[in-house]
């Protein structure tokens, strides 16, 4: 049978690393495709990388659009990111009647419903397991492997540069900002680590998860969001001390009151697998009803990491050509008029245990005082630690787990505390989740 | 549409929950699949056990060869395990044109090749995510999500009995027989435990995932096999010293001189993710020369997680009835004719590191006597403990960390040493693999 053909928008990290995979792994493809998978036409700004890469027998051209209208190429992998040219790029594609694959997390989040829309419309497949998580096969495993399942929740390290820069805060006792500037020195992160630190990125990744675990529209607009740029090293260590590391987690659950999808550095225990996971790692933990735990872990980057995962896009293509559009994998794992319109809750609804940390100054009673606002809201104190005082301060440390409580309730109490006059500052607070 | 109709032969631990999330997940599976799925006849010996169950509507019947020849069945469900006549019963199933879904490792390891020969003809499906590693996604992950790569090696965590008796011995001090007898009390282990503690059931389910990752022919028969039934607290503390865990592994790694397959208690860092996977919990380690290291870690068998993994197989028959034969997914990930006959390497062949434990009378000389042995082998000593003389028998233990050796050569030394006059007794050696 005739190979198929592809067209390749963006030849940089991800395209890179997809041309050479092909190129080298061409065989292998194509024993487990039963045809062979060929990139046929290639936009790119910079055409000698193609000559670097060693891509040959492929058309080149600066204009991606006239590759999305060629007539040779069955489907086109958009891997040029962000908002715009890529949907016009996407849309035009689908019209031409090409299928398409994607590694843009935000375009899918952002303009997926549109997109799956029209592809829906022409019978053709958008496939984006590179969007989430690099190579992990976590949108097959979801959307497949987990069919039988009323997900409870999921709970990602969702973004490696976030994950790096808290391992090496804890491993080697390092600063936020020192470990950014590493990271962007390593490449890791980007000269604006934005996306990453502040947890943009994960949240576009957890929309996608969420929607696709609980059948419902894609949301990335009611995601609740929190970086780590305020995570110190103090906490970092606190955290240790109590048994617990801190995370920056996307966690999505559903809920008697709606589906919560929020992202946030989280304490989770040292004893669970996915507290473990270091470095730019990536890991996956999903509770199904029936399943029960599953995890899911590798590379969340790279260049062949995520050309795994589009070409694993791309072989399934291949295998369904043949396929009614209806029977196929539906977008959203579930089928398209089959999505629930389950609100996404608040944050100010969701319910948590905490973390807290305050400065106090040495002073009696002061004990006594927080707790009694705490009691008032019915929070209690699960966990307790309190710090040497500091002498040229006069202040001490006092950090406390709480129980799981409403996060308005916690809100509230912790606004009295700050008021307290034996307080320095501003309490910290970071969620904890016992992930079981 | 109208539903598909299923049969299901056997209505044990893993029948029962396949029926009983079929039923309380019903809508949740059909809004995925599309349509709904529907047990339509059972084959029991027991069928009070349908009414405890719940299941409604459904004809009984104690002659399961009627179900499979039954004109309104579109897909058998093989829960009855063994080989016969669970292999007479999938024959007759792909002769009378019905897909066939099967959680029977040890029938797909023994008789794969005759049954997929079979549904080839017949253009059916033979599924089987069940097989291996209970509700993990594995096979759906190595056949598809990781289709891009070149498969280096792979290692599992895959008999959840040999698992469970491995980390009490570690966490609480225990003895083998003394946690095997638990196991049984359990129901994590059957009466005869043969099939766990010997490696006959991980050896089945490693040569199922050993044939998907190379492209092999099944060859269970190749697959070298040791139980963990000489493990010895002692060792479990000794490897816990030099900072490794044991673990029942399954390793398939392609090499120059062809494939390993092997089965045995192995030495793994305790940094490793995978050494971390303790109970009854299974988890697979996949190296892909694209992707990278990648790790699929959930419950390993009981009754719901490996239905989730019949029901998933149940999905993707259904979402394939209208696909061409030949466009599905291949049921060894590489299409039929494409089988490779890279020999399945004895295990004199390997190269592994390797513990030794020697119990040694305390005289001088003893360790410029070993060594010497080993040295004229090229085997060198990367890590060495010398324990506290026994006053009692006037030995002590040595533990010695060899580099990576060939097992022949290995075995040579190990022969040398045990007939020295000082050394007591037989060495213990246990391989090593760092999985990096």
């Amino acid at each position: 049978m005739d190979p198929v053909k592809v067209g390749l928008l963006g030849l940089g990290t991800v395209g890179g690393g997809t041309a050479t995979i092909l190129k080298r792994n061409a065989k292998e493809i194509a024993r487990r495709a039963g045809r062979g998978i060929e990139i046929d036409f290639i936009a790119t700004l910079d055409p000698a990388r193609a000559s670097e890469l060693g891509v040959e027998n492929t058309r080149l051209t600066k204009d991606a659009f006239e590759v999305v209208a060629d007539p040779d190429i069955d489907i086109v992998i958009e891997l040029i990111g962000g908002y715009s040219p890529a949907k016009e790029l996407v849309m035009a594609a689908l019209e031409n009647g090409k299928h398409v694959v994607t590694a843009n997390k935000a375009l899918i989040a952002m303009h997926g419903e549109e997109i799956f829309a029209k592809a829906q419309e022409k019978g053709l497949v958008v496939a984006f397991e590179a969007s989430v998580a690099g190579g992990i096969p976590i949108i097959k495993a979801l959307r497949e492997g987990l069919a039988a399942n009323n997900v409870e929740w999921l709970a990602g390290i969702i973004n490696g540069t976030g994950n790096f820069i808290l391992s090496e805060m804890r491993e080697k006792g390092r600063d936020f900002d020192d470990v950014l500037a590493e990271a962007q020195a390593l490449g890791y992160a980007e000269a604006d680590p934005t996306f990453d630190v502040e947890g943009i990125d994960a949240a576009h990744k957890l929309s996608i998860l969420s929607s696709i675990a609980f059948g419902i529209p894609l949301q990335f607009d009611k995601t609740y969001t929190e970086g780590i740029t305020k995570v110190t090293q103090q906490d970092v260590l606190y955290a240790e001390e109590l048994g617990y590391r801190i995370k920056h987690l996307g966690v999505a659950r559903r809920t008697e009151k709606g589906i919560e999808q929020r992202v946030h550095p989280t304490l989770i225990p040292e004893s669970r697998l996915i507290a473990n996971v270091n470095g730019v790692m990536n890991a996956i933990l999903v509770q199904g009803d029936a399943v029960g735990a599953t995890l899911y872990y590798g590379a969340g980057a790279g260049d062949e990491a995520t050309g795994s995962a589009v070409i694993a896009d791309l072989v399934d293509i291949t295998r369904s050509l043949s396929t009614d559009p209806q029977n196929r994998v539906p977008y959203l794992a579930f089928q398209p008029n089959e999505l629930q319109d389950t609100p996404v809750i608040s944050i100010d609804q969701v319910e948590t245990a905490f973390y807290v940390r305050l400065s106090v100054k040495d002073q009696a009673g002061v004990l006594a005082e927080i707790t009694s606002i705490l009691d008032a809201k019915n929070i209690s104190i699960e966990a307790f630690l309190q710090k040497e005082l500091n002498a040229d301060s006069g202040e001490a440390d006092i950090i406390l787990l709480t129980n799981v409580v409403n996060e308005g309730d916690m809100n509230d109490a912790l606004a009295q505390i700050d008021a307290l006059a034996v307080i320095d500052g501003k309490a910290t607070r970071i969620r904890v989740e016992s992930l079981s």
